[in-house]
């Protein structure tokens, strides 16, 4: 006998929660097809070779490599021991592998979804998982690609995380040519160094504004308590409206090159993101926002829960220059987005925010009064199936007590009884759970009775 | 540079196929909704100690291992070289697993549907996959599990393959203690021998009645030709309606414990299959279906496309004593069906049953006539998502021709312009590709109008 269980750093759910991650994941597919994102599935294993184009790196410390039977049977004989698959540890550089291998196919600016499962063998450890889903945009461009599609990223994740209802959030911009313009103002004009210097100030809340302070100026950084007061007050900014948005712009005066290009970019990308309708209460400038400071060159996107802020990131993304460059010669410029839903979820659970009774997927069940009436449940049944209500039926006739009991605990709204008196009657007795409440409907209207029942509900919880 | 390539064995789609493929699986999961199964996902990786329970066999032969770089690592300085994940090769194991794991959480029977991917190491060949998806439902009972779940099988095949569209199909039905009691009364009383006559016998259509009479006549089995031709004309029999179904089962005859066994379950599964509605073209007895003979006990299921029967079965399954026993003690009846999509989406593109145009998840596209008129752009393509509907904007104004030709092949059915004229005239010019009309709508009513449109169309499709 073999003890059943799952490797750690994986999520597996019970049929309610897993019922609840599925509508997330619905919802999420359904906005990203709301903003004309088209689908695209790449397979789980690629090309060790393919995907592991860069030569170490933290991430590829982490890769999962594949092996079959037979590979692994030659390898131990002595044979090539270099496993020739390796699974997805994201999703873009699949992407890029994808649109440069389609190149020809597709129709540029390319706008794809993705939503699948990726793999890193991270340390086991509460809430990092070796297994989880992210759910990707991005828009591709041929040669070049316009800052307005910049834009529409904020609105697809107002979009989303408006239905998804989880509380009220901000998507914070930033643009990595003003950061860079910024900096080397202050005089940290290289990249690695301007590196650093974030990977300091990113320790302020935890570590406090002496400590970031003490360190920027001390022995490896040297930098002038001048330089770094302003660098402290420029990462603090914070926008509060979208007119203050602009004026904070303004306020960073002329500067060089690559500071007024931020500043013009993000200009352009808040305007537009209030003509796509986002609210501005939904956005703000935030100039601590970095990211991966060697793949982003544009825009960057964080987006927090404004009353969970330790959640920390739900909704991250940026501008880059070239998606392929490891596999075409094409400029292949891009935006996009990638929300972790997995730990997002994982997250949501913990703090409570998931709502609980979110009910099942199943809307109905023909309860079984005796066995001699198994056939006109099962017609019942068919009829409310084809009526679109998801249905079930009790298939033997327990204690009508235990059948409540079941439908009770499932989470299943409507039990529905058709006992001799009913039939008598014509009718079908509705035992609505989640109102309390129990009806005599006449069979012929039972379908379109609870359709109107479900889509009323629906209406009200304003989905 | 690096070559972009896929591994072998694995099917990647462009958008469009990707979009019929997505279309069917959802088709597939809205039914096995629709008749009360709750949804599961599992890790693609299990512990190879859980997964791998049984030593042997052609399926775990062609098992993919998973190792992290860190155990890689291990392993190449003379640690323990055995993997400890592997990938699943079906979703019967990790179902089995699951329920055992979680067998005082579920409530009995416990209905669930997965629809996940799944890796074998096959040879590579032509149509045949290392990934690919498969599409299961199971009803598994704690103790016993009334035969009556065998009858609702069917009705979730029916309802998915209808809805699906690909042409006329059948159920085929088979009883495993039937078939037991049948040979036996032939002298063919045990396991194994039974298996190797029906590996046999199920060359009929590709070596010919003769060849498979020789055999089992000759040397190795030594049947009498009595038995064979008894044999044969078994296998041969195909019901042609319902009432033809019970009278086949009838001239079976009295026969052993077994056979009247298999006979008594298969007539309540084909009334119940009847009063759950399923037209009596669509099943049909057929003794020749055996299925895993190692593993299914009663009921057996097929189901063939009419017209192209060379594609084979495209959704099979049956019932089985236990799930689960090398997790749990507890005794786990149940029945289950699965469709392997990824091979039947590849038969019935390369047999040119798809459809070919699904169209674009992309319903509308906004035209840009010139840059300034993009914020009017993103407000008409915000109210349109609003209204839910599937909206791309043009962010940059190309030449008018182009735009048009962009959203022709890419399959979006409407078109919208907003230039100085019909701004002036407070509408919005539609061109809708499908119909080949263009007409003009007033603004405030452009979203109602499409929806209708829409709605319309999948009216008429009948979907």
């Amino acid at each position: 006998m073999i003890k059943p269980r799952t490797p750690p750093g994986v999520m597996e759910l019970l049929p309610p929660d897993q019922i609840a991650f599925q509508r997330m994941l619905d919802t999420i597919r359904r906005n990203f097809e709301r903003f004309g994102f088209l689908p695209v599935e790449t397979p789980v294993m690629e090309l060790s070779e393919v995907l592991l184009t860069k030569s170490g790196g933290e991430t590829e410390r982490q890769v999962y490599f594949v092996q079959s039977t037979g590979a692994l049977e030659k390898a131990s004989q002595g044979g090539d021991s270099t496993p020739e698959l390796a699974l997805r540890f994201d999703l873009t550089v699949p992407l890029a592998r994808y649109v440069a291998e389609h190149e020809h196919e597709l129709a540029f600016p390319f706008r794809r979804y993705q939503m699948q499962r990726v793999y890193r063998g991270e340390r086991a450890q509460r809430g990092r998982f070796r297994e989880f889903y992210q759910c990707d945009i991005d828009v591709i461009g041929k040669d070049a690609l316009s800052v307005r599609f910049d834009a529409e990223l904020p609105a697809v994740i107002h979009a989303v995380f408006s239905e998804l209802d989880i509380g009220a959030f901000t998507i914070q911009l930033n643009n990595r040519k003003l950061m860079r313009g910024f900096f080397e103002a202050q005089g940290v004009a290289e990249g690695e160094l301007q590196a650093l210097v974030l990977r300091e100030v990113d320790k302020l809340d935890k570590r406090g504004e002496e400590h970031v302070r003490e360190t920027l100026t001390g022995e490896g950084f040297n930098l002038s308590a001048e330089a770094v007061a302003t660098i402290l007050d420029f990462v603090k900014i914070r926008s509060t409206s979208h007119d203050d948005a602009l004026a904070k712009l303004d306020a960073l005066g002329g500067g060089n090159d690559a500071l007024r290009e931020g500043v013009a970019e993000l200009r352009e990308v808040l305007e537009l993101v209030r003509a796509l309708g986002v609210p501005e209460s939904a956005y703000a400038l935030n100039f601590s926002i970095a990211r991966g400071l060697d793949y982003y060159t544009g825009t960057v996107y964080e987006t927090t829960l404004n009353d969970f802020p330790q959640i920390g990131s739900i909704c991250s993304g940026g501008r880059y220059e070239n998606l392929a460059s490891h596999y075409t010669k094409s400029r292949l410029p891009g935006v996009g987005i990638s929300i972790g839903l997995t730990r997002l979820f994982w997250q949501l659970r913990e703090a409570g925010l998931l709502g609980g009774a979110v009910g099942s997927t199943v809307q109905a069940m023909v309860a079984l009064m005796d066995e001699q009436s198994l056939p006109d449940a099962l017609e019942i049944a068919r009829r409310l199936r084809a009526a679109g209500i998801n249905t079930e039926v009790q298939m033997e006739a327990r204690k009508i007590g235990k059948q409540f009991q079941y439908a009770s605990r499932a989470g299943i709204r409507f039990v529905l009884l058709a006992g001799d008196d009913e039939k008598a009657r014509g009718v079908v007795a509705v035992k609505d759970l989640a109102r309390e409440e129990q009806f005599d409907v006449p069979r012929e209207e039972l379908a379109s009775t609870l359709r109107v029942e479900l889509e009323q509900s629906r209406a009200l919880a304003g989905r």
